[in-house]
Protein backbone atom coordinates (compact mmCIF):
# COMPACT_ATOMS: atom_id res chain seq x y z
CA UNK A 1 0.00 0.00 0.00
CA UNK A 2 1.02 3.50 -0.65
CA UNK A 3 0.28 5.47 2.56
CA UNK A 4 0.67 9.32 2.61
CA UNK A 5 1.40 10.28 6.44
CA UNK A 6 0.68 13.46 7.49
CA UNK A 7 2.82 14.60 10.46
CA UNK A 8 5.60 12.51 9.87
CA UNK A 9 8.20 14.22 12.13
CA UNK A 10 5.64 14.32 15.35
CA UNK A 11 5.85 12.43 17.63
CA UNK A 12 2.88 9.90 17.16
CA UNK A 13 3.17 9.82 13.39
CA UNK A 14 6.85 8.44 13.98
CA UNK A 15 5.52 5.86 15.83
CA UNK A 16 2.92 5.25 12.97
CA UNK A 17 5.40 5.01 10.83
CA UNK A 18 7.39 2.55 12.32
CA UNK A 19 4.93 -0.10 12.68
CA UNK A 20 3.42 0.15 8.69
CA UNK A 21 7.09 0.60 7.09
CA UNK A 22 7.69 -2.83 7.36
CA UNK A 23 4.76 -3.85 5.48
CA UNK A 24 3.93 -0.28 3.28
CA UNK A 25 5.48 2.46 0.91
CA UNK A 26 5.23 5.70 3.19
CA UNK A 27 5.23 9.26 1.43
CA UNK A 28 6.36 11.17 4.57
CA UNK A 29 4.94 14.81 4.55
CA UNK A 30 5.19 17.40 7.35
CA UNK A 31 5.50 21.20 7.63
CA UNK A 32 9.11 21.32 7.42
CA UNK A 33 10.89 17.77 6.77
CA UNK A 34 9.82 14.74 5.00
CA UNK A 35 9.67 13.59 1.67
CA UNK A 36 6.74 16.62 0.93
CA UNK A 37 5.95 19.48 3.02
CA UNK A 38 2.40 20.65 3.42
CA UNK A 39 0.76 23.41 6.06
CA UNK A 40 -2.95 21.78 6.18
CA UNK A 41 -4.26 25.48 7.27
CA UNK A 42 -3.61 26.35 3.84
CA UNK A 43 -6.30 24.38 1.85
CA UNK A 44 -3.66 25.99 -1.58
CA UNK A 45 -0.53 23.90 0.16
CA UNK A 46 -3.54 20.51 0.42
CA UNK A 47 -3.86 20.93 -3.41
CA UNK A 48 -0.63 21.22 -4.40
CA UNK A 49 0.99 18.18 -1.89
CA UNK A 50 -2.08 16.20 -4.21
CA UNK A 51 -0.66 17.58 -7.34
CA UNK A 52 3.37 16.16 -6.24
CA UNK A 53 2.02 12.95 -4.50
CA UNK A 54 -0.53 11.00 -6.96
CA UNK A 55 -2.75 8.43 -6.10
CA UNK A 56 -1.97 6.87 -2.64
CA UNK A 57 -4.13 3.98 -0.80
CA UNK A 58 -4.23 5.50 2.50
CA UNK A 59 -3.72 8.81 4.14
CA UNK A 60 -3.26 9.22 7.47
CA UNK A 61 -2.91 12.60 9.34
CA UNK A 62 -1.77 13.10 12.82
CA UNK A 63 -1.14 17.20 12.13
CA UNK A 64 -3.18 19.56 13.43
CA UNK A 65 -2.90 22.90 15.93
CA UNK A 66 -4.99 24.14 18.67
CA UNK A 67 -4.70 26.99 20.69
CA UNK A 68 -5.12 26.42 24.41
CA UNK A 69 -6.35 29.13 26.50
CA UNK A 70 -9.23 30.39 29.42
CA UNK A 71 -12.32 30.19 28.41
CA UNK A 72 -13.05 34.00 28.81
CA UNK A 73 -9.77 34.60 26.97
CA UNK A 74 -10.26 32.76 24.00
CA UNK A 75 -10.37 34.88 20.75
CA UNK A 76 -12.45 34.33 17.60
CA UNK A 77 -8.85 34.70 15.58
CA UNK A 78 -7.39 32.20 18.32
CA UNK A 79 -10.52 29.60 18.05
CA UNK A 80 -10.27 30.12 14.14
CA UNK A 81 -6.45 28.66 14.93
CA UNK A 82 -7.98 25.32 15.62
CA UNK A 83 -10.96 25.73 12.91
CA UNK A 84 -8.33 26.09 10.15
CA UNK A 85 -5.27 23.87 10.95
CA UNK A 86 -7.07 20.45 13.30
CA UNK A 87 -10.05 20.49 12.00
CA UNK A 88 -10.81 21.69 8.27
CA UNK A 89 -6.82 21.01 7.33
CA UNK A 90 -7.95 17.30 8.18
CA UNK A 91 -11.19 17.34 6.48
CA UNK A 92 -9.84 19.21 3.30
CA UNK A 93 -7.21 16.71 3.33
CA UNK A 94 -10.22 13.96 2.79
CA UNK A 95 -12.96 16.43 0.43
CA UNK A 96 -9.72 17.40 -1.61
CA UNK A 97 -8.21 14.13 -1.38
CA UNK A 98 -11.51 11.86 -2.92
CA UNK A 99 -9.70 12.56 -6.16
CA UNK A 100 -6.46 10.95 -5.45
CA UNK A 101 -7.12 8.07 -3.07
CA UNK A 102 -7.41 4.43 -5.32
CA UNK A 103 -10.67 2.57 -4.43
CA UNK A 104 -10.30 0.89 -1.55
CA UNK A 105 -8.43 3.33 0.24
CA UNK A 106 -9.00 5.03 3.75
CA UNK A 107 -8.60 7.99 5.37
CA UNK A 108 -7.47 8.30 8.92
CA UNK A 109 -7.76 11.69 11.17
CA UNK A 110 -6.90 12.61 14.59
CA UNK A 111 -8.71 14.00 17.51
CA UNK A 112 -8.21 13.48 20.85
CA UNK A 113 -10.16 12.84 24.22
CA UNK A 114 -11.13 16.46 25.14
CA UNK A 115 -14.44 16.69 23.66
CA UNK A 116 -16.04 14.11 26.08
CA UNK A 117 -13.18 14.30 29.20
CA UNK A 118 -12.77 17.68 29.12
CA UNK A 119 -9.67 19.67 30.69
CA UNK A 120 -9.27 23.65 31.76
CA UNK A 121 -7.78 25.66 28.68
CA UNK A 122 -9.28 23.02 26.69
CA UNK A 123 -12.54 24.06 24.98
CA UNK A 124 -11.66 24.61 21.72
CA UNK A 125 -9.39 21.90 21.45
CA UNK A 126 -12.69 20.24 22.39
CA UNK A 127 -15.27 21.84 19.89
CA UNK A 128 -12.27 20.66 17.31
CA UNK A 129 -12.47 16.99 18.18
CA UNK A 130 -16.17 16.72 18.55
CA UNK A 131 -16.54 18.35 15.41
CA UNK A 132 -14.00 15.74 13.49
CA UNK A 133 -15.66 12.88 15.44
CA UNK A 134 -19.10 14.29 13.68
CA UNK A 135 -17.50 14.51 10.36
CA UNK A 136 -15.95 10.89 10.14
CA UNK A 137 -19.29 9.85 11.43
CA UNK A 138 -20.73 11.60 8.83
CA UNK A 139 -18.17 11.13 5.96
CA UNK A 140 -18.11 7.57 6.31
CA UNK A 141 -22.08 6.62 5.00
CA UNK A 142 -21.48 8.68 1.81
CA UNK A 143 -17.75 8.01 1.02
CA UNK A 144 -18.50 5.10 -2.10
CA UNK A 145 -15.72 3.04 -3.83
CA UNK A 146 -14.99 0.66 -0.93
CA UNK A 147 -13.37 4.03 0.40
CA UNK A 148 -13.13 4.06 4.17
CA UNK A 149 -12.41 6.44 7.38
CA UNK A 150 -11.79 6.09 11.09
CA UNK A 151 -10.54 8.71 13.62
CA UNK A 152 -7.86 7.85 15.78
CA UNK A 153 -8.81 9.85 19.16
CA UNK A 154 -5.58 9.25 21.57
CA UNK A 155 -5.36 9.91 25.31
CA UNK A 156 -2.39 12.50 26.02
CA UNK A 157 0.91 10.68 24.56
CA UNK A 158 3.71 9.75 27.31
CA UNK A 159 6.39 11.13 24.87
CA UNK A 160 4.73 14.09 25.11
CA UNK A 161 3.94 15.07 28.59
CA UNK A 162 6.83 16.90 29.42
CA UNK A 163 5.24 19.21 27.20
CA UNK A 164 1.62 19.11 27.73
CA UNK A 165 1.73 17.27 31.23
CA UNK A 166 0.40 20.94 32.91
CA UNK A 167 -2.66 20.45 30.65
CA UNK A 168 -3.54 16.88 31.44
CA UNK A 169 -3.77 16.49 34.87
CA UNK A 170 -5.12 13.02 36.16
CA UNK A 171 -5.14 12.17 32.80
CA UNK A 172 -3.59 8.47 32.11
CA UNK A 173 -0.91 8.81 28.90
CA UNK A 174 -0.61 5.87 26.62
CA UNK A 175 2.64 5.62 24.53
CA UNK A 176 2.65 7.02 20.89
CA UNK A 177 3.72 3.09 20.33
CA UNK A 178 -0.11 2.16 21.38
CA UNK A 179 -1.92 5.39 20.06
CA UNK A 180 0.02 4.02 16.46
CA UNK A 181 -1.89 0.63 17.20
CA UNK A 182 -5.15 2.79 16.20
CA UNK A 183 -3.62 4.18 12.86
CA UNK A 184 -2.87 0.57 11.85
CA UNK A 185 -6.55 -0.95 12.35
CA UNK A 186 -7.92 1.81 10.62
CA UNK A 187 -5.24 1.39 7.39
CA UNK A 188 -4.98 -2.54 7.31
CA UNK A 189 -8.51 -3.17 8.79
CA UNK A 190 -11.81 -3.31 7.55
CA UNK A 191 -14.23 -0.82 9.53
CA UNK A 192 -15.38 2.46 8.31
CA UNK A 193 -16.60 5.53 10.47
CA UNK A 194 -15.20 4.49 13.88
CA UNK A 195 -13.86 6.38 16.67
CA UNK A 196 -10.41 4.08 17.83
CA UNK A 197 -10.44 5.83 21.49
CA UNK A 198 -6.62 5.08 22.78
CA UNK A 199 -6.21 4.61 26.33
CA UNK A 200 -9.36 5.77 27.26
CA UNK A 201 -12.93 4.95 27.08
CA UNK A 202 -16.03 7.36 26.83
CA UNK A 203 -17.79 5.39 30.25
CA UNK A 204 -14.64 6.47 32.28
CA UNK A 205 -14.95 10.06 31.31
CA UNK A 206 -18.35 10.80 31.57
CA UNK B 1 -35.55 36.25 34.75
CA UNK B 2 -34.91 38.09 31.72
CA UNK B 3 -34.60 35.45 29.00
CA UNK B 4 -32.63 36.03 25.41
CA UNK B 5 -34.05 34.40 22.97
CA UNK B 6 -31.83 34.27 19.73
CA UNK B 7 -34.01 32.13 17.07
CA UNK B 8 -37.78 33.41 18.32
CA UNK B 9 -39.79 33.51 14.90
CA UNK B 10 -38.35 30.11 14.08
CA UNK B 11 -40.43 26.80 14.78
CA UNK B 12 -38.46 25.70 17.48
CA UNK B 13 -37.50 29.41 19.39
CA UNK B 14 -41.49 30.07 18.72
CA UNK B 15 -42.38 26.77 20.99
CA UNK B 16 -39.95 27.77 23.75
CA UNK B 17 -40.98 30.95 24.33
CA UNK B 18 -44.37 29.84 24.38
CA UNK B 19 -43.58 27.69 27.62
CA UNK B 20 -41.32 30.25 29.19
CA UNK B 21 -43.43 33.38 28.58
CA UNK B 22 -45.66 32.62 31.51
CA UNK B 23 -42.81 32.79 34.13
CA UNK B 24 -40.15 34.62 32.39
CA UNK B 25 -39.32 38.23 30.75
CA UNK B 26 -38.31 37.41 27.03
CA UNK B 27 -36.44 39.16 25.01
CA UNK B 28 -37.06 38.15 21.66
CA UNK B 29 -34.14 38.08 19.11
CA UNK B 30 -34.25 37.22 15.36
CA UNK B 31 -32.44 37.51 11.92
CA UNK B 32 -35.79 39.97 10.89
CA UNK B 33 -38.36 40.31 13.54
CA UNK B 34 -38.58 40.03 17.17
CA UNK B 35 -37.31 43.19 19.74
CA UNK B 36 -33.68 43.33 17.96
CA UNK B 37 -32.18 41.50 15.41
CA UNK B 38 -29.18 39.86 15.12
CA UNK B 39 -26.71 38.14 12.28
CA UNK B 40 -25.19 35.67 14.52
CA UNK B 41 -22.47 34.60 11.32
CA UNK B 42 -21.41 38.51 11.99
CA UNK B 43 -19.64 38.64 15.33
CA UNK B 44 -20.36 42.85 15.10
CA UNK B 45 -23.32 41.99 15.01
CA UNK B 46 -23.54 40.21 18.45
CA UNK B 47 -21.38 43.10 19.84
CA UNK B 48 -23.86 44.97 18.82
CA UNK B 49 -26.97 43.32 20.31
CA UNK B 50 -24.81 42.55 23.70
CA UNK B 51 -25.16 46.79 24.05
CA UNK B 52 -28.57 46.93 22.98
CA UNK B 53 -30.05 44.10 25.28
CA UNK B 54 -28.07 44.74 28.45
CA UNK B 55 -27.92 42.01 31.65
CA UNK B 56 -29.72 38.86 31.50
CA UNK B 57 -30.22 35.84 33.41
CA UNK B 58 -30.43 33.30 30.49
CA UNK B 59 -29.74 33.23 27.05
CA UNK B 60 -31.17 30.94 24.09
CA UNK B 61 -30.25 30.06 20.83
CA UNK B 62 -32.27 28.24 18.19
CA UNK B 63 -30.73 30.24 15.84
CA UNK B 64 -27.96 28.76 12.74
CA UNK B 65 -27.44 27.33 9.64
CA UNK B 66 -25.26 24.84 8.14
CA UNK B 67 -25.20 23.62 4.57
CA UNK B 68 -26.44 19.96 2.83
CA UNK B 69 -24.34 18.88 0.21
CA UNK B 70 -23.20 15.34 -1.09
CA UNK B 71 -19.36 15.08 0.38
CA UNK B 72 -18.11 15.16 -3.27
CA UNK B 73 -19.38 18.52 -3.79
CA UNK B 74 -19.05 20.12 -0.14
CA UNK B 75 -16.71 23.35 -1.32
CA UNK B 76 -14.50 24.69 2.08
CA UNK B 77 -17.03 27.86 1.30
CA UNK B 78 -19.98 25.48 2.31
CA UNK B 79 -18.64 24.07 5.30
CA UNK B 80 -17.85 27.89 5.94
CA UNK B 81 -21.70 28.86 6.30
CA UNK B 82 -22.51 26.11 9.35
CA UNK B 83 -18.88 27.71 11.14
CA UNK B 84 -19.83 31.02 10.95
CA UNK B 85 -23.33 30.70 11.68
CA UNK B 86 -24.05 27.77 13.57
CA UNK B 87 -21.00 26.87 14.98
CA UNK B 88 -19.45 30.49 15.44
CA UNK B 89 -22.39 31.97 16.16
CA UNK B 90 -23.28 30.08 18.77
CA UNK B 91 -19.62 30.01 20.69
CA UNK B 92 -19.54 33.93 19.94
CA UNK B 93 -22.98 34.41 21.82
CA UNK B 94 -21.33 32.62 24.94
CA UNK B 95 -17.92 34.00 24.76
CA UNK B 96 -18.99 38.14 23.94
CA UNK B 97 -21.59 37.47 26.61
CA UNK B 98 -19.77 36.07 29.77
CA UNK B 99 -19.42 39.73 30.30
CA UNK B 100 -23.45 40.56 30.55
CA UNK B 101 -24.73 37.25 32.21
CA UNK B 102 -25.54 37.91 35.68
CA UNK B 103 -24.18 35.47 38.17
CA UNK B 104 -26.03 32.11 38.50
CA UNK B 105 -27.27 32.61 34.18
CA UNK B 106 -27.42 30.14 31.67
CA UNK B 107 -26.60 29.75 28.26
CA UNK B 108 -28.69 27.19 26.37
CA UNK B 109 -27.39 26.28 22.67
CA UNK B 110 -29.28 24.40 20.01
CA UNK B 111 -27.05 20.98 18.08
CA UNK B 112 -28.88 17.93 15.92
CA UNK B 113 -28.72 14.35 16.03
CA UNK B 114 -26.68 14.23 12.74
CA UNK B 115 -23.21 13.82 14.57
CA UNK B 116 -24.30 10.50 15.89
CA UNK B 117 -26.88 9.52 13.28
CA UNK B 118 -25.42 10.93 10.69
CA UNK B 119 -27.73 11.38 6.93
CA UNK B 120 -26.85 11.54 3.56
CA UNK B 121 -25.49 15.40 2.58
CA UNK B 122 -25.35 15.67 6.44
CA UNK B 123 -21.55 15.94 6.85
CA UNK B 124 -21.54 19.53 7.72
CA UNK B 125 -23.95 19.69 9.81
CA UNK B 126 -22.74 16.34 11.64
CA UNK B 127 -19.22 18.20 11.95
CA UNK B 128 -20.99 21.41 13.36
CA UNK B 129 -23.25 19.23 15.97
CA UNK B 130 -19.91 16.99 17.27
CA UNK B 131 -17.77 21.11 17.24
CA UNK B 132 -20.98 22.43 19.75
CA UNK B 133 -21.15 18.90 22.21
CA UNK B 134 -17.01 19.23 22.37
CA UNK B 135 -17.35 23.36 23.15
CA UNK B 136 -20.64 23.25 25.61
CA UNK B 137 -18.60 20.41 27.79
CA UNK B 138 -15.63 22.14 27.62
CA UNK B 139 -16.66 25.14 28.21
CA UNK B 140 -18.99 23.87 31.50
CA UNK B 141 -16.00 23.27 33.98
CA UNK B 142 -14.49 26.47 33.05
CA UNK B 143 -17.79 29.31 33.57
CA UNK B 144 -17.80 30.12 37.05
CA UNK B 145 -19.94 32.73 39.24
CA UNK B 146 -22.84 29.70 39.09
CA UNK B 147 -23.00 30.09 35.28
CA UNK B 148 -24.19 27.27 33.51
CA UNK B 149 -24.50 25.81 29.70
CA UNK B 150 -26.13 23.07 27.95
CA UNK B 151 -26.77 21.72 24.54
CA UNK B 152 -30.10 20.83 23.61
CA UNK B 153 -29.69 18.44 20.41
CA UNK B 154 -33.39 17.78 18.96
CA UNK B 155 -34.41 15.01 16.50
CA UNK B 156 -35.98 16.56 13.47
CA UNK B 157 -39.04 19.10 14.30
CA UNK B 158 -42.68 17.20 13.47
CA UNK B 159 -43.28 21.01 12.24
CA UNK B 160 -40.18 20.46 9.96
CA UNK B 161 -40.91 17.93 8.10
CA UNK B 162 -42.46 19.31 4.91
CA UNK B 163 -39.17 21.49 4.64
CA UNK B 164 -36.47 19.02 5.77
CA UNK B 165 -38.30 15.79 6.03
CA UNK B 166 -36.33 14.65 2.91
CA UNK B 167 -32.96 14.60 4.34
CA UNK B 168 -34.10 12.93 7.21
CA UNK B 169 -36.23 9.65 5.75
CA UNK B 170 -36.58 6.98 8.60
CA UNK B 171 -35.86 9.41 11.30
CA UNK B 172 -38.69 9.57 13.83
CA UNK B 173 -40.04 13.49 14.43
CA UNK B 174 -40.86 15.10 17.58
CA UNK B 175 -43.15 17.96 17.93
CA UNK B 176 -41.73 21.58 18.97
CA UNK B 177 -43.35 21.74 22.13
CA UNK B 178 -41.69 18.56 22.94
CA UNK B 179 -37.91 19.57 21.94
CA UNK B 180 -38.58 22.99 24.20
CA UNK B 181 -38.52 20.88 27.42
CA UNK B 182 -35.05 20.54 26.70
CA UNK B 183 -34.61 24.01 26.67
CA UNK B 184 -36.41 24.80 30.24
CA UNK B 185 -34.92 21.86 32.09
CA UNK B 186 -31.79 23.66 31.00
CA UNK B 187 -32.95 27.28 31.67
CA UNK B 188 -35.05 26.12 34.92
CA UNK B 189 -32.81 23.22 36.51
CA UNK B 190 -29.54 23.27 37.60
CA UNK B 191 -27.62 20.71 35.43
CA UNK B 192 -24.86 22.18 33.59
CA UNK B 193 -22.25 20.53 30.67
CA UNK B 194 -25.03 18.15 29.29
CA UNK B 195 -26.47 17.04 26.32
CA UNK B 196 -30.70 16.96 26.25
CA UNK B 197 -31.16 14.63 23.46
CA UNK B 198 -34.39 15.27 22.41
CA UNK B 199 -36.68 12.15 20.23
CA UNK B 200 -33.51 10.30 20.08
CA UNK B 201 -30.86 8.67 21.90
CA UNK B 202 -27.34 8.01 21.27
CA UNK B 203 -27.52 4.03 21.94
CA UNK B 204 -30.44 3.70 19.67
CA UNK B 205 -28.60 5.66 17.07
CA UNK B 206 -25.46 3.96 16.88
Amino acid sequence: MKIVLIGSSGVIGGAVDAKLQTRHDIVRVSRNGGDFQVDIANPASILDLYKEVGKFDALVCTAGAVHFAPLDQLSPEQFEIGLRSKLMGQVNLVTFGLKHVRDGGSFTLTSGLTNDDPIPQGVSAALVNGALEGFVRGAAIELGRGLRINLVSPTVVEESVPLYGAFFRGTKPAPASEVALGYVKSVEGAQNGRVYRIGWSREGAS
